[in-house]
């Protein structure tokens, strides 16, 4: 649990793409984002007040997250010196950076004088289970992927903000660095050893009001050779009540893979349903996500239409059109 | 790469059942198993030279292996002498237990007084890729369970010492603590970092000649939400070419999982081949091993002999009745 709210490390990033876990805070979290911290020459600006230390302290910031990736993931030393003045100034740190905090030295030694919290969410913290894939209360809504990064932790994160925008109760559950910085705790799933995969994913998602949502963040792809592992304990750990399929249709290839196509959505249906009904015989395909990005307006409506006229479910794309197609396909369970 | 031959500790197994790592050593790998040592009540006998340390140093043995399963799979001080005492002999250690030697200090410290090596083959030792998917040369077969512990291991064993019979080239590939042990090297996949799993099994599977079979040992069952994930890696990292389906049918329910009825070899099949087929499109359903050690011999061979006319493939207990059907349904491919 990283103690909120936070200010948030931009350092030198060069452009508004290196600050993505930034953004995603200030966008999903903006309660959390108290401000910016920006070091000469940063090409990123949030539109946040910039505070320095002492300003965000004073403002009750808790923990200065690193919200930049630089190329390397590495700690500079031009970055070590506001980490460790925010250390003595009492603040934790939480960063996603390959580049541990806890491998550096000097950052090991203030925090332990200053008596700060390094958060490396790359790391699991908790010991998980083994699954016992006992029935759990409450209801859960997973995203799958035709491929990786096709848009399924947005899915989940709008899904989540639409629900409480109508009242309703719901909790993204992260599986990935940048949603576990943005919501402040979760399971970095891909770090996890093999044998406890689909524990720490009951372990995350536990029993919950009968009316309560845990929109689980998807991660990889069953047609993603490298991490499809990783996708099935999902499916079997959080035994979801509902599927949701993500998709990027102007994708060529697979993220990473040259020659691998992507399925269709009806055969990432075929294939995820029945392998989400060994652990919860009664889930279903609720809902498309699709990510339009690189259509025009137009042709993202077309598509979309063509789609649930096609798969015989509700199809939207979050981003551009709102997520409350998806969160109206929830209200039918 | 663990170094042979070995030298089996069998400490004070109460019985044979306790074993089972050492039993494989004698059955898979007898030329590895050029003797036992047993302290006074040990209660297994595997029919090997009893001899001591000393005895088997002259004989030749490198490594002591900890054949053999305790209560609580911990180093009691009795073994710990033994053990020590090997260390000053010029032994190497290797173990599967849960209690690691390289956590115990006076191993630790002997080991480098003695320059031996430990080898905890639950912990895996290389850095492993993220897998690529890029297709390797030669042959590769998988077998998938309905369920764990329906006898994939003992598969890939029984079809590889009938290969080398046949003076075909096949290499067993272990993946779990025991295979690592029999053969001296795998990757312990159920310890590995979610992210590594297919790319350690792309490693432990490299290019090989053309007629050459890597006979991969499988793990879990897509039907078992506990370890399904790890299935899933083995099935996409090892890009088969050809799956055994493997299959208890007494069994009543999944193994741990109260409540999971075990699939159909049916929809074991129609379930693992098409998400096979996403890493390697030629890969074939060849034939089927199913343990029959509740049947009597009458039932078993009514039950393959209705198994094979039912899925179309060869069935066989390759323990009972030999895996030669099941490698003559490799050399079809």
């Amino acid at each position: 649990m990283i103690e909120t709210p936070y200010l948030l490390f931009l350092g030198d990033a060069p452009d508004m793409l290196a600050a993505k876990v930034a953004i995603g805070i200030r966008d999903w979290r903006p309660e959390f984002a108290l401000g910016q911290f920006r070091l000469p020459g940063c090409g990123a600006d949030l539109n946040l007040t910039d505070m320095t230390l002492a300003e965000a302290k004073a403002a009750g910031a808790k923990t200065l997250v690193i919200g930049v990736a630089n190329r390397g993931g590495y700690i500079s030393s031009q970055w070590k010196e506001v980490l460790i003045k925010a250390l003595e100034m009492g603040f934790d740190i939480a960063s996603g950076l390959h580049n541990l905090l806890r491998d550096e030295g000097d950052l090991v030694a203030a925090a332990q004088t200053f008596g700060g919290t390094l958060h490396d969410v790359r790391v699991p913290t908790d010991g998980y289970p083994i699954a016992n894939g006992v029935k759990r209360t409450g209801k859960r809504c997973l995203a799958v992927g035709t491929d990786c990064s096709v848009g399924k932790m947005y899915t989940a994160m709008a899904m989540e903000a639409e629900m409480h925008k109508r009242g309703l109760k719901a909790t993204f559950r992260a599986t990935g660095q940048t949603g576990i910085l943005i919501t402040g705790h979760g399971v970095p799933l891909d770090a996890v050893i093999a044998d406890f995969m689909a524990g720490s994913v009951e372990y995350l998602t536990p029993d919950n009001d009968a009316d309560h949502w845990d929109l689980i963040e998807g991660q990889g792809s069953l047609f993603h050779i490298s991490y499809s592992g990783v996708t099935m304990a999902l499916i079997h750990g959080g035994q979801p009540d509902v599927l949701i399929l993500a998709h990027e249709p102007t994708r060529d290839h697979m993220r990473g893979l040259p020659g691998f196509a992507l399925p269709t959505l009806e055969r990432l249906r075929d294939t995820a349903l029945p392998l989400a009904q060994v652990a919860n015989p009664a889930c279903q395909v609720v809902g498309i996500s699709v990510n339009t990005q690189h259509m025009d307006e137009a042709r993202a409506r077309d598509y979309l239409a063509e789609v649930e006229a096609r798969m015989g479910v509700k199809a939207t794309d979050p981003y551009r059109f709102g997520a409350g197609k998806l969160v109206e396909a929830l209200a039918a369970i």
